[in-house]
């Protein structure tokens, strides 16, 4: 039929990650990757399975998560979106659809990720849209936090800004992107690299915070990466207020037109 | 004690909605009232009664509500809102604490209140935030909204634009600001008067919205005023959407210093 598709399809994810215990499959725990394979299943009718960019932690949020599967079976184009959206619970939903060419793999085919991080920085805490921010309620400084995003900006090896549990070795990364600004009592940081390693965006949000509050230097910041000892850095601030915004393809899944 | 306050005191409240029945006490239904009376009678230790300037609805937001109260015996000025917080559940904050004279009445003082209406207009329904706004698929343009809110404002009989359940008479208002702008896929409309009718904020902004979608002219909008008819006008918009930004006074709050 006119209108039709088979083969592989992207879609984007907006989701409130409150009420899961992050996107990865878990045995006896509710996760975005299982709503999101039910879904798929539930509409075609057969056992879904879904790669996803990113494996975003418990309590955190997405506005750009990109995952991928195979069509079941040809599908009127313009109805996917609508369709998978109906067989999901509200606090995730599918943005885009679109057609993707049949290796595209979203996490290995990524060039980039953009996240973003909100601060209340009040002395209160929030009541509205506390699920989303960290609460810090001493004054940061954004020029400081600036002078130490300086620092981390660029390719280093972040060993001493990854998950003390991590195993991973190669721990040399590249941001393009990380700066705060204040939007009225809200502090928002946007951090965009190549790639990240596990926690690695909330403990450089925890440690620019405490550098924000004057008790971290730009000099400290230096030498907490030379250091490559995770208890060097800072705290790993909270996932609520933890973002992904984007995830960047060469081309850019934009090329594609939405279904 | 130095520091230490007696007499009446006004707080400015920020609360998410979702989870109460309203404002205003109810017996059967928790509310934000019973709340903050029950938390303020935690802290003193006898029961405590407020006046609030507004009675929002079951499901309406804060960020500005401000209820004033008795101090039942003198209390340490800068412990107030830390204190009642520490009784409150986290979806209520007193976000801060002021002295007000004896004869203070937020609800006959006020002089004007700030509402702010969020409308998420994109195809497929937000999962971030979905509590916070009305989500309308269809684009909606914001300059036929100005044109017919350009007719609302000023002052008029606003019978058309009160809940039909309403036994009010008086039903001549002054609106002074009412104005829609588009921050990406979100409307933002801000509605400022000296008072409000029942549902009348949430009337305004479902009429303005059939006026975005081209379903109401700005003369339909005239039409709509003379009529004094409920049915005349648009769709009641959701509560979720709608915020009680601020409350006015003269003297202005801001001229009592902040505890």
């Amino acid at each position: 039929m006119a209108g039709d598709i088979t083969g592989r399809c992207a879609l984007t994810l907006e989701y409130d990650g409150t009420a899961y215990a992050g996107f990865q499959h878990q045995e006896n725990a509710d996760t975005i990757q299982a709503q999101v394979e039910q879904a798929l299943s539930e509409l075609f009718g057969c056992q879904m399975k879904i790669r996803a960019a990113s494996r975003t932690d418990a309590g955190v949020h997405a506005r750009g998560q990109v995952v991928a599967f195979n069509l079941a079976r040809s599908f009127e184009a313009a109805k996917i979106a609508p369709a998978v959206n109906w067989h999901l619970p509200r606090d995730i939903r599918v943005v885009n659809a679109r057609p993707v060419p049949a290796g595209f793999d979203p996490r290995t085919g990524a060039t980039g990720k953009i996240y973003r991080y909100f601060i209340s920085n009040r002395l209160h805490p929030p009541a509205v849209g506390r699920r989303y921010v960290w609460h810090v309620p001493q004054p940061v400084d954004i020029e400081a936090i600036n002078r130490a995003a300086k620092v981390l900006r660029g390719t280093h090896d972040f060993a001493a800004f990854q998950s003390a549990a991590s195993t991973v070795t190669d721990t040399v990364r590249t941001i393009r992107h990380l700066w705060a600004l204040r939007r009225g009592e809200t502090v928002v940081l946007t951090c965009a690299g190549d790639g990240f390693l596990h926690n690695m965006v909330r403990i450089l949000v925890g440690t620019l915070v405490e550098a924000g509050l004057g008790q971290r230097s730009a000099a400290d910041i230096e030498a907490i990466l030379l250091s490559k000892d995770r208890t060097a850095a800072g705290v790993t601030a909270p996932a609520r207020g933890l973002f992904l915004e984007r995830v960047l393809y060469r081309p850019s899944l934009d090329s594609y037109p939405v279904l």
